[in-house]
Formats: C-alpha cells, structure tokens, sequence
C-alpha cells in the first residue's frame, strides 16, 4: 500500500495469537483490568509486560498468569515481564503505551509552582504551565518509543494511554509519521454516560451507553458534540430544554463540595458552554476549564463556583503509592487471597478495538489521531479526536465536521500551543519552548516577566527530568533569576 | 443538532416500520430485484412507487405484493403505487431515486453526435459531451424532487442511484444543502469482487466480496483505491508482482472483442494505470476510459486494444423495451407463471444499509457525498466517493486521504466540469455550461468550433429534454450553425 | 473588469478636478492638516464637508476657503460645508470617513466600566471590552455609509481613518463587497519613524522616514516587520544586537512616568516581543498591548512597568472640547488672526496617495484591506494591514508572507473576535456578540459571569448608541442583572 | 531578516558600482541590446560574460567595451569574458540566466518528433512534448546554476530569461529555497502594446505602454488580464464591444499566412478565450495554443484557421547561426564599419529594474515568482506570473486574485505537470518524469502507448542532453521500442 494516510494500514491480527507490548506494563491501576478483559475476550496471546520498574512488570506477570487459573476464564493468555524494551517490542502486534514519572517528583510541581503564581488548574496534567511541563518531560521519551517501534515492530498498532494524549500522540508521529499510533482516552466515554443519565431521568427510559451514539470532534479534553442520539433519535431538543432548567443552572460555595470527590462531574462549565456557543463539550468539567480558562479565574472560589475541585499535590503524590491510594489495585490481596476476587468485564473497550482489527464486528470509537480531514478549520497533521470505524486491518476516523467560530477559536489556540511545543522538541529548543509556552491560555493571565519566573522555577525543579532539552543554551533560562543551570 | 455537518444528521429508523419512497419505481431492471431483497430482508414496511409512467409503477406494485405472497417471505412490506410525486414522498424515511429518460431520444444522441465528431465514449452515460448533456437534462428534475424533499420529508435519507451519480447528487446539495443524500454504485464492488477473483487464482484460497476491504477515494465511477486486504491481509505486493505478468498485459484486437458483452471488463487499463500512477483504479475499465482519455483516442481499434467495447446507441435504444432487452426483468412473466420465480437475495447492500441505520450492525460501504474532508486536495463540496460507517441515525465518511499528483490532476480537471455544469444550472446559464463542456477532457480533443458545433447539435436533438435551460438567452447556440432556437 | 479583486479597480481620478466627500468634515484635528496639505499638493478640486454637526463644518469649510487665499498657495481648491450625506457622496471620486461619538458619553465608559473589573487597557479603542463596544457602536453606522457609497459614488476611493479600523474596514467591505475601501493608519509611518532614529543613533547617518522600508504585517494596531531596510542596507542584524543593550532593557515605575505624556513611546513592549519572537512590532506600545494582552496584567504598575501609560477617561472627555484640549485645532484663532498662520505640510501621505492614482508617482504605503493572499494564514476577507503599491488607478497590496506561530496565533485570536462581531452585526445578534466578547483576550481574564456582567453594563452605559442591535431579543442581556432593558 | 518571504530581501545596489554576471552572455540576440540600454541607463558597474561557448562571451566582452566608447554613452561601463562560471558569480550583485543548448541537435527533436505523432505546436518550447523535454534538458543545468549562486552570490538579485521561464525560474527555487529569482519575459509587454494599438485605432488619442496598466496572472505564456485600463481609465468595456466585431472574429486559411512571419499576432485565439471565458489572455496567440491544447487540434489548418504559423524546425536550427539569421545580431558587422552603429534604447526595462532596486524610481512589473498568495487557488510555491512592485531592496509581488474556473482548471492542468516534471527531477526518476508527461494536455490526444513511443523517441534523440536523468534505472525506456540504452 502507498502510505498517504495516517495510522490506518498494517497487517490483519491473528485473534487467536495476539501478541502485545505493554509498555509501562508495572501499571496498578489499568493493567489488572486489561488482564481481566482479556480473560474474558474472544482474542488470545502474549502480553509482554514492559516496565522502567522492572519489579511491578514482573508482579503484575505473575498475577497476569494468576487470573489465567481462574475457573470462569475463556481466553487463552500468557503474562511476561520483559527487562528490554526492544525485546518487548519485538515483532509485537499491538503496543500498549501507559506511562508516568513519580508524581512526587513531578506532578505536584506542576500543581504547586504554577498555583503559587495564582494559577489554579483543576488537574494540571494535559494543558496550562503544569500540562505542557508534563508534555516536555514526556515527549523526548516518547519520541524514543517511536524510533524503537519503527526498528521493532514498525507495522503494530499502537494504542497510547498517556498523557497529554494530544502532545503525546503527536510526537510519536512527528518522531516516525508512518506509525499506526491512536490515542485513546475516557472522557468522551463518559459524556455518553452522563447522556444515558439525562435519558433516564427525562425520558424515563433505561439506557446504556451503546444506545447514545455522538459526533464528536476537538481535541483530547477539549472535545464537543454536535449530535447525540438516543437509539437513533435526536437528543437536541431535549438539550436545548433543559439548558434553562435547575439542572443546567446550579452555583456552588466551597463548602458544598468540602467533602465532594474532585472526580465527581457537576456539569456546570458544560452547560454553561452549551448556552454560550451551542455545542456540548464532551469531557468532564475538570479537563474542560483547563482549555476553557475563565473557568480558573478567581482561584478556589472561582473554580468552585462551577462545581468544579481542584485535585491536590499532596492527593496526587499519595496516588503513587497502592498503600495510601484507591485509584491503584492492590493485586497482591487478590493472590494472596486477602481480598475476593470476582472476574468481570470492566466495560472498556481494549478488547473489542483489537477484535475488531482482527476481523470481528466492525465498531466506531473515538480516538485521537492526526487531523487529514476528519475535522475542518484545524490545521493538519494536529492530533484531534474524533470518531473513527474499526474493522479488519483498519482504524479510520470519519469527518466530523467543524466548529462555531468561538469554539474553533479556543481549539485553535490550544493547538498552537502544542505544535510549537512539538516543534521546539524536535532540537530541544527551550527558547521555543518558552515561546510556545507564553501562547498558553493560563500563562497569558499572568505578566510576561512572571511568566518567565514561573518557566524557569518549573525547569529548576524538575530539571532531573528535562535532560534532552538544552537547557544550558537557552537564554531565556540564563536571563532568569529562578534558574540558576 | 446543529447543521455543519452533511448527509449526516436524521432521526432513526424503525425497522419494523420503515416507508420507503421510490421515485422511479416503474423500474423493470432493479425494483424487481429491491422486492425479493425486502422479502428476506429484518426490515418491514410500506413501499411508495412513483413514476412518470404510472402504469409501471402499478406494475410493480402489483408484482412487489405478489412476492409478499411467497412462501418464503421473511418480512412484511406493502407496495402502493403513487401517482402524486409530493404524496409519495411524505414523511417518508427512505427515498429512493432511480429515474432514466427514454435513451431512443436522449442516450442515443449522447452517443451518435459526439462519435459522428470522432468522439468515441465507451459508456458516454456520466462524462464526456454524452455525460455532461445527461447531467444538463438530469439536474433541474432532481433539484425538483431536493426541493420536494425540503418538503415532504426533510430528514429522509435519501439514496440517489441516477447516473450520473457525482452531477445528480452534487445537484441535491445544491438546492438543499440539508439533505441526507448519498449517491450510490455498483462500480467498487465489483472491484473487490475482481480481488476475489485474485485471491482464489493466486493465492488459492476460497475469497468473498466481504473478505476484501479497500480505501476507496475519488468521484464516482473514476474511484481509486491505494489500500486492498484481504482477511486483513495487505494484497499490495501481491499486485505489484502481478502488474508485470501476462494477466496485466493483455492486447486486444476488433475481432478478439467480437462476441464479447460490453459488459464483460478486461481490465487492462486498470493494470496500465496502476502500472503508471501506483494506484488501482476501482471501476470498470469502460468507465474508467471516459476519464483518463486517452485510452478513447484511435476510436474503435484504440479502444478495444485494451479490451473495452463500446456500447451502441442501438443496444441502449433497446434495452427500454422489455421485450427485445435482457438487462430488464419481465416480471409479468413471473406473476403470470410463464416462467418460474425464485426468491433468492441479489447480494446487493441496500437493505443492509437501512437496517443498519435502523441500528443493526453498524457496516461500511463506498458512497458519494460532499467533500468535507474526506479526500484531501478535492474541493470542499465535490461530491467524492469513499467509504463511510453506516449506522443507527448516520452515515459519515471516512478520511480517505490523497493521490499520487498525476491521478489528482485527471481528478480536479472532471470536478472542474461538473462544478461549472452545476454552478451553471442554478440559472439555466447556457453559455456558462458551454464554458464547462469545453474543459471537458473528451472534448478538449476537438477544435474549439468542432465542440461549439458538437453542443449546439445536442441541444439541438435534444431540446424537448433541456427546458430548463435559457435556450433563447443563449449567444453560444445564437452563433451556432447546428442550432435555429 | 470582472470584480474578483479587491478594492482595487476603478475609473482614474482627473488629478486637477478632483471631488472629495469628506464625512466627518467637521473635525478639528485632522481637517486642518488636510486643508493645508492639499493646499501645497498637485492636485485641485472640490471638497464637500458634511458632519452631523453641521455647524463645524460650516466652520471648517470656512477656514478651508480661508486657507485657499493665503500667498502661498499652489493649489485651487474650493470647500463646501453640505447637510445631506447622500449630496455630498453624490458621484464623489474620494470619500474620506473619519468621525468618532462624543467621548463623554462614550469612550469613557469604554475606558472604565472594564477598569472597574480590573481590566486595564492602555487605550481601550480598538480591542478589548471598550474597543468591541466602540466597534458594536460605530459598525451599524459604517454599514450605511457603505450603502450610501453603493448608491452614490459606487467607484469612488474610500479612505477610512475611523478606528477600530480593523472593524469598521471589515464592516464597509461586509456591506458593500465592490467597496473601494482602504483603511489608514499612523502607527507604520511612526514604526518607520523609530528606525530612523536608531539609524541616527546607531550608524551615526541623518536618515529621512522615506529612507526606511519595511515589509509590515498584521492586522491594525497590531502589525509586524520581518524586515527593515535602510536606503536597502538591511537593518536586522543592527536591531539584533540592539536587543541586548539597555535601549531595550529599560523599566519603569509609576512614578518615572507621572510627568509623561501617554503618547511618549518607550517601546520596551516592542523590544520584549522581539526578544521573545523574532519579530518586530510595528506599532506605538500603548496598542501592542492591547492585543498582547499578559502586559496588561497587574494594572497600572503592571503596565507602566514596560513604560506605557494609559490615557484617562477624563483626558478623552476634555479632548473632545477644543477649548480644553491641545491636540485638537483652533481655527477660528488663526482666521481672526489671533495666532500666526503658517503654510506647511504635515508630513501626511493622503494628497501623495490621491495623485498617485491620478497618475503621479507609483508609491507604497501600508493600507488596510480584506485578506486576499497579502498574509499567509489569515483568513480569506479579515481585514490585515501590509504593504500597497497605489498607481494610477489602483491600490494592490503587496504578498507579505506569514509569521512566526506565536505571532500567528496572537493575531488569529483577535481576527476571531472581529469576525464574530462582523457577523453578529449582520442581523444585530447580542448574543451572537457576546459569544465575539469571551473570546476577546481582555475579557478572559475575568470570570465568564464577570464577563457577562461587564457587558451589561456596557450596554446599560451606552444604549443610547447601540439601538441598531437586537437589545430586547437578547437572552445574555435578559439573564443580566446590570441590564433592565 | 527573516526568511520566510521569497525572493525579496538583499541588500540595495549601489547603482554606481553595479556587478553583473552574465550566464550565457555569448548571446547573439539580447546581448547587444542589454550593452546599448546599459550604456544609456543610470548605472555603472561591471559586466561578467559568462558562456560554455567562451568565445563568443569574448566577442561580446570586444563588443560591449566597443560600445562604451562611443560618444553618446552616458553610463560608465567595463565588460569582461570569464570562462569560470564561479568566478564570474563571485559576488554580483545581479545575475542574469539565458541559455540555450544548440537547437539543431535539441529545439528540432522537439519540433519535429512530437509532429509525427500529430501533436502540431507552434512553438514546442515552454509546454506539450517539446516544451517539457526543454525542461529536461534545462532543470538539472539550473540546479546547478542555483548551487552556485548559493555558494558565490547568495543574495544577488537573479533575473531569469531562459525558457521554458515557469519550469527554470521553479526549479531555481526547489535546488536554493532563498534565492532571489525571479523570471521574466516579454509577453505581456506586449499585450500592452497591443492594447495601445486598440486605443489609438478605437478611441483615436496615442497611447504609451506606459499608459496602459494591467492586472496579469497566471503562468508565464499562459498569463491572463482581468482589469486593462489606458491612463486610468476602465478599457473593459471597450473590450467587450469589440469582441464581436470583425477585429475579433477573423479566420484564416493556410494560403492566407503562406508569407506571414510566425512571430506576427492575429490575436484571434485570445478574442475567442475573451468571448468564452471573460478574462484575456496576455501573451501572443502562438503561446496560449500550446496552452489552451483545442486550438492545435487538426494540424497546420486547425491551427492556420486562427492565424497562428507554427515555427518550423528548419528555421530554429537555422536561427542559431548567424549568418543565416536575422533574430541574431552581427556586432562583427559593427565593430568592422560594416554596418552603422546607432546607439538607442531598447525599450527593455532591465535597466529600469536594476535601478529601481538601487533607490531610484519605484516601478511596478510582472514577475515570475513562487506563488504565496499572489494568486488564488493555484498552489503555494508554482512559479505564477503577477505584478510585483520593485523598489530599493525589495521586487514583492502584489495579490492578483483568482480566475474563472474554466481558466483555472487549464493552468492547473498545467501546473501539476510542471511540479511533476520538478519533482521527478529531484532524484533524476525518469518513471515519474513520464507520468507528469502523460499529463500533459498535447500529449493526452495520444493514445497512451503512442505517448509512451514517442517519449522514448525523444529521450533516444536527446540522450546527450539527459545525462542528469537516470535512463538506465527507468522501466518506462526499458519497455520502450524506441529506446535501446
């Protein structure tokens, strides 16, 4: 085939002997769900578990293999730790990418640095001063990734989990364009959940979410819908009602959210949005505010009022560790049998996405993928999200249209910031980086010269993680006091 | 929903209660065959049959409620023939649009006037002076029933099979942009037929057409195709191998094509193109010559050399007479037990589709729409064929990519025509149509006062088909010798 | 001439019988300039001064008539105070635009009801929450002037000197599309005047502004230069080791500039976005930072720092009244002969303009005209600044190229804006404005419902000049606690 | 400065020390022409001859310091023959390209091979069979040339005069994206002159060329005017009277142009392409046809009926020697006292051009240059011709706008052979170089194995002159009969 369009082409799977590369395999969190998704699907093969910490691929190996023994399984499976990551590559016909540095090292100066300067984002992690110093650590590393699959396994299909999916997506292809790398993400899934709600609680039917099918189209967090439906019928109308109701309309103090979840999505900044520029954005509120960054103004309060909580440096460094953390699955209990284990399908869709590459039902999912068409106005080659049709050898996004201009207009900013990151990343930049950092929509509130202070206190705590940029041949970091090489 | 997005958006379909309307229903070749595919069909409903000659159309209403009396009849569908267009079209889900003028006065012309100028068209049904005089008569009627639609039934899908399928479907769009209309055609799945073929000859194995999946791109019936598998299986350098055998090497003479059908394709121009532009052509090759012109050059021994016959102006002339044809379907025979009836399914795709919008298994398949990104480097507008998903409430293309320059280039220059045809039809501009036929690639061939000529003999012949236009307004025909108002 | 090509086409101008309609002829700053400008130009004719205040029209064609029997004169002009638009229009070869509403009850509000939340624009007449409202008054208005033009002198030259120039450009070209419009603009002449001096300063020559050329880009008030040449010696490697010298380093405090005039440019502003993005503004400070918005930041501290000082309400209030203001003319003094007359021009390129395309000398200047390739990037029609060669009957803007991506993005969020107040103003859609206003950088500072409340209060203030937009169908203002209809 | 706009930023000339290298100044034909308007011009400086034919660079060196002492010069110049091309561009300020291989073993291939196979051009040298074998001959000897002006004069302003002018001046670009280049040619100098004639014969005053402004786009030799105005006057509706008058409707027979020079201009295509397509062309009739493919159809009568005389190949081999010409120039003639010498202007503005870049007049005039918004829907980095304005430092194209469809469909019908032609010879592929060739709009009234004969025939003719191609790696010749290696 000639090799025009993106992410699309590349040998058939073999569902009976798929091979996969678990790269960031030690995972506590998705991995103990993909093994029982697996256990549970109509594929079967290898996973090769992949990880800088060696130890957790190695745990999660054995309790990979462990669910295996169980009696209700109906997949065929085999769990390895592999120390090389070339060797996991190897011939693989899926790559998972799942990734993360410590957050304590990390994260939480994304959070706290960039707070300090009033900067209050809901989550930091995929845009804003914290978003795009996760994509700088992240990108180099990525880039790595890319040229390891072009040697390994330059056919496979890669399926990348982290984040910023946008930043991170793209830079594997700008690393090897002809890699067949989709970023996926939850959110959109979510919306559609949140529309079976709205169904079930205005229409007083029982929905499930494979009953409200969307067009979606943006870019990851920043994602919006022009048409929902419900079994095939219209839910606009229904929209357009219930924009002026209670629900759409709701004020929060922080002391109605002190003992609230940040997790738990209000909706309010979704709606508000929809009354103000007539589509729906379909991403929680938390990653919504981050893109649309009035949202932020005005700190907790201003945040809160939405309905919308801050996740903390402190929840976030204490994330890491499955000792003081839900999020992460204590595997061990279940082997150890500490705690009951049930096998069940998580409802994410892995499986189904690989199935459908190997011939099974052909399906649609939302995946984020470099624009050739699927969205107007957006320039080409940036990775938006969109829907896409998976079927046997094929994932191919469909055309989801454009924007009103305001919408677009935001998008295209956001945009803007993240290829000039891309392309600053390409030598190692970081006086382009800076420039590209200055475009932000949560920098720009802040003065030029704090601004500056801000990069370099960012570059200087998290400089361990910043060794491929050139950070000694930039002078906007040699101007600065926060920086001192 | 908002409206940005085209041939998109619509209410679902109830499967068990689906109205179809059928303007052109007194059709002998395919109503015939749509009956006894409901009849096997998930779905059920009522069928509106409309034609200019009601007689028909209560023929085969009379022959579709007799196959409903057949034993082995799945579904329940009620056929009624409808002598008021609007009444026919309201509220209906589905239309169906397959209309043709009687050839002995029109398609005859289209085929003996250009030859008598040594035009030598192998099909002259969708480009060409033929083409483009079809398209002329053809698109102030559908910008008629795009305008009844509005009316009638604004949300229905609608499937346009009139040739010529680019002009007839870009038409719609041009009166009601809001329309759902595709516009479909045989042509690709023949193509992945001739791959099954490929597959069982070289590679032995046992092939269906479902096995075969390509990214099919271009406009109708000049479609390409830069990715073929099968089972998933990347059948490229299989291709690429067989371009150099005998297979696709093939030279014909007059006599060799003596006994042959029109209809029976050789292929050869394919090979020749994929062997020149890297890309297989995804239509018959007496299409395709109507498009990449030269192959018409030389008239019959040029032609034929590659194996494509010619169809006559007096095979055309016959084949809208049942009784000297055998592409029409005499269905009085069958309801008058003359000769024996079978219920079997055509392999045709059209109630597929339509469960498929009613929500059952979502599927892909080609169809003709306007570019909204779907092809790269083609006008936005165009309407371009590709594939699209099919399913519950939508049908959205999929991006398909670009062409090698060359290809792109023949491309452009028929979107140019048709375009200008189109932009010309919105008034009836004669002059301005003219100025469209002479970009087209057939007639380029003459001297610029043999085409003047040529088009003034067309309206001439075919006048009584052409009112639509400012015949009298018209200084290009005022000029003309071939043409006395 | 077909009419495919902007503002470009039309009859010549018989440079010794020229007729100029000059709407806002009342003016005391710019007219008196004009008067004695034309008076020493080539060319000779007739101007028509029409005002809604006739009476300083009245005053002005006086000392218009008194200026033509000074010694010195070379020129024969007559001037002509004229109550009806329409008769002064009337088959006009030149229209000059150039009015502005009564700042007391206007401007002021523009400068501080956005002051009151903390938005601290420098001028507040072009962008931001003061110059989209100066823009919503004035583009209704701009609307009938260019119908009127339709009507009255469909092929005269427009010069429109009315800010925001970038809207009200747009506006006349969004009414009457075959407009001859240009807009003009100082803020270029004074860029080039800047690099004379450092020319002077630096290379030690006595360099003249005719000695500069630039290649200027953007869109007003927010142009750029990517080349400077000085008698065609290249000035950039000069202004990039200037960039770190103290002539680009310097700070301010409040205090520094408490004696200053707001006028003064310092240009630090100018010298940090050049550091940053490689380009060179081209405009005085106090604009630039209405679109760069971050130096804006921090209110007056926040902006003097960078040694711009924001011009006052009550200053604008005064200016308006010429027995309070310095910058506006006393022509009544010098008719009664209470202060010296002296014959000089001004320095100002109009009456070169107008010869030119009376067939004098070809020459560039920077104009402002709808995109039609002048700028890569920018969309189709926005109304961009560059470069134009002016000839004997025409005005064609010269390819200027593109920018670097932060610069782009900068101004193709300010093109966002304009355009969604063009198309809001088409039908006087509030809401649709409103929607224009959040994206205005300015504005997302502020909390979306901070934002809604200050634009109601804008409309509160300045109803009385707003009564071409839909006010009452207005849900935004409806919501409003600030607006009661 | 940066980089981003082309072949605009240098430094000035000093217009008394001018250095000129002249590629291919052994000329016999502007050579001399170029010596006598030097030597009346307001320059000074140096000339460099340069020429693979040293001597005859040498005879030229004699003649233009012969020149220099004649009485009447009033400009100080030095001529010098340099046999090393490097040496001659050593930093020039100006380079002047035009070249030309001897025709008898070239320009007659051309000619007369295409012709055999009943492509009959009039010119055969910038389009069609002929003209694109030029340019394989041509392109790879101008990367060179580009190579090493890169290397010697890097910011000289080059002009280009070597046809075919739109392939060279491209390919200049493709080999040294920041050169300077810019090609030209008379064409439209004379549709000017063309248009006085008009004038003086229907509206009775005497025009200049100078008096008649146009705005030209397009391709070289395929360039169109859409606004034609004398003095500034609107000459477009005198056009459109005179379209159907007998001036605009003339036809001739063979015998009629038995003695006619083929150089003389009927002007009856461009009247026909008026009345069809509303915009006229602006480049001698025997240059559109090659264009404009239908006017050539039916040999020398097809193409005699429009009062166009095809060039022979007799008289072009004839033409290069100079004593059967009377194109080329005997200076012998003069120097000896053979001939009278009178020293006058030509007419050419080389000199005015050349000045204006040093500071004097502004001027505007068409230019060939990489398209970057130029002209519309035509792609970014053809090389278009359009107006450009040239003044100190700076030649910037001015924005030209669009083109009916019909116009533009044929130029980019055009164009995409061009940049295949370009892009083939990037890597010397000879397969690639076909597929561009079977694009062609001449070349496509063959049938494809025709093309394919007659391509290798000329490559077989032509071999010496295609030693940068890679004949050997090309499958297109090994299939050939006409080509044995």
């Amino acid at each position: 085939m000639t090799e025009s369009v993106h992410g699309v082409q590349a040998e058939g799977i073999d569902t009976d002997d798929v091979t996969i590369a678990y790269i960031g395999g030690g995972s506590r969190e998705w991995a103990p769900k993909l093994f029982r998704d697996l256990a549970l699907s109509d594929l079967s093969g290898e996973v090769r578990l992949h990880d800088i910490d060696h130890e957790s691929a190695e745990r999660n190996a054995e309790f990979g293999n462990w669910v295996q023994n169980r009696d209700e399984v109906q997949a065929d499976w085999e769990y390895e730790a592999v120390a090389d990551r070339d060797e996991a590559l190897a011939g693989a016909d899926v790559v998972i990418l799942s990734t993360q540095y410590n957050p304590a090292e990390t994260f939480v100066h994304d959070l706290d640095i960039p707070k300090d300067h009033g900067i209050y984002g809901a989550v930091a992690a995929t845009i804003g001063p914290g978003g795009i110093f996760r994509a700088m650590r992240t990108i180099p590393v990525y880039r790595e990734f890319a040229a390891s699959i072009r040697e390994q396994c330059p056919d496979a299909w890669v399926f990348n989990f982290t984040n910023p999916v946008h930043f991170v997506t793209r830079a594997l292809y700008d690393e090897y364009p002809d890699i067949n790398a989709v970023g996926f993400c939850h959110e959109v899934l979510w919306t559609r959940h949140h529309l079976t709600k709205i169904v079930e609680e205005e229409l007083g039917e029982e929905a499930e979410r494979s009953d409200i099918s969307v067009n979606v189209k943006g870019i990851n967090h920043f994602t919006w819908i022009e048409e929902a439906r419900y079994k095939g019928r219209d839910l606009w109308p229904l929209l357009e009602d219930l924009v002026d109701t209670d629900r759409a309309n709701r004020e929060f103090t922080p002391e109605d959210l002190e003992d609230d979840s940040p997790f738990t999505d209000k909706q309010q900044v979704t709606w508000e949005l929809f009354r103000r520029f007539g589509v729906l954005p379909a991403a929680g509120d938390r990653h919504i505010v981050e893109y649309a960054t009035s949202f932020l103004v005005g700190g907790k309060e201003g945040l809160n009022r939405w309905g919308v909580k801050r996740t903390t440096s402190d929840y976030r460094a204490k994330h890491w560790n499955p000792a003081e953390s839900d999020q992460t699955t204590n595997v061990e209990a279940w082997m150890d049998g500490d705690r009951e284990f049930e096998l069940y399908h998580s409802n994410e869709i892995f499986d189904d996405m690989v199935a459908a590459l190997g011939g099974e039902d052909t399906m649609v999912a939302n995946v984020n993928m470099p624009n050739e068409g699927q969205v107007t106005d957006i320039e080409d080659g940036a990775v938006v999200e969109t829907n896409a049709v998976i079927r046997e050898g094929e994932i191919k996004p469909t055309t989801a249209g454009g924007f009103p201009r305001p919408v677009r207009s935001m998008i295209n900013g956001h945009v803007d910031t993240i290829e000039a990151i891309i392309e600053a990343s390409r030598t190692g930049d970081v006086d382009e980086a800076f420039a590209g950092f200055l475009l932000d929509q949560q920098v720009r509130t802040l003065q030029t010269e704090e601004a500056h202070e801000m990069f370099a206190e960012l570059v200087a705590a998290e400089e361990e993680y910043l060794q491929d940029w050139d950070l000694e041949g930039s002078s906007v970091l040699a101007e600065a006091d926060a920086y001192d090489g």
